[in-house]
């Protein structure tokens, strides 16, 4: 619909706004703002990207993003590889890692399971996060799940919870509740319900 | 601060964090889906931008970007020649061609005059244009000024005004007014000011 005077324009307009959230309009400005940049810095910026998408490789233990066989955190020699944390995405790693506050390793399922999308579990690393724990079972301690608090979350919990029972190893999930700085009024009475349900001693909640 | 497994990865965040109006979270939500792509996909993409930056041209007669040494408006015989739109960029050519009115040609000003940012009349393309206005004054009737109804468009207006007023061609600006569909209600007042002031008669509206 619309004319461009360039078909390169046209091109690199339609390329943008195919990513996700980018209509015709950002589209549009992001080009005409490359166009403004250094040659060297537009040329890097799509080398960046071509590379990426060329060269990336998936950890062969816990399937986050890798350079190399082995990730970063799963070759670590200060990571606690008594306990794995099992997340949805790449993005749940790199979350979790912002918070500063886990430092054993992760498994990256690569979605949850969720019949409406159909994904069942063998679209996702659960075979291999079983054979993970039969592997190193005399070493791991605890399987945290941490998934979405949605119901194909919990479905996937159950799912994992089953799977992993018979290695003897804990498997905990994560907390939910209230958000820090939530006021209890906006919060959904699920949540709400959850969180005096699973209510800490004051003591804990002070130390952390 | 955020910490990436991979040095492709971060490298590629960093770079679409670079793009305006793009932070951290929505570059890597971008890279994440880039990377579920097809690979011929990907690299389409990343040609389509580099390509871009190389290959592109800007027309010699009205720095509208281009393919080749005059844009396709500027060489289409369907054009009307004798009328000129100055504009402040590119995009503001495509939104003037997407509304269909205007079938003459353009000048694209890559700007407009802005002490506070430091953009003179040397900055943009005004020597052109008046150049341009001197060589084709027999077949120039119009020169239509189509910037921004800003104080900083209005002095750009004042100015070109002064410097083509020897030229003996019509000089005119687009109608500034209440846009269609709004309320009068929430018009500023400068704008309603202006809109009774510069009233149309009764039959020019119904016939447009």
């Amino acid at each position: 619909m619309e004319t461009f005077s360039s078909r390169l324009l046209q091109a690199a307009v339609e390329e943008f706004s195919r990513l996700p959230g980018i209509g015709k309009k950002t589209a549009l400005r992001l080009v005409l703002h490359l166009l403004r940049q250094e040659k060297e810095d537009v040329i890097r910026f799509s080398e960046a990207i071509s590379r990426l998408r060329q060269e990336v490789i998936y950890c062969t233990q816990c399937h986050n993003i890798s350079d190399q066989a082995l990730c970063e955190i799963c070759r670590s020699p200060r990571r606690d590889n008594t306990v794995i944390c099992v997340v949805e995405d790449i993005r749940d790693v790199i979350a979790i890692e912002n918070t500063g506050q886990f430092h054993g390793l992760y498994h990256v399922l690569g979605g949850i399971i969720s019949p409406m999308d159909g994904i069942g579990p063998n679209d996702l690393a659960i075979d291999s996060l079983q054979q993970r724990v039969e592997k190193n079972k005399e070493t791991i301690q605890e399987v945290i799940l941490a998934l979405s608090t949605t119901m194909e979350g919990d479905t996937t919990n159950f799912y994992l919870f089953k799977k992993l029972k018979p290695y003897h190893v804990g498997i905990s999930v994560i907390a939910r509740g209230i958000a820090i700085g939530d006021d209890l009024e906006y919060a959904d009475e699920v949540t709400l319900g959850r969180s005096i349900i699973n209510r800490t001693p004051y003591q804990n909640s002070l130390t952390k």
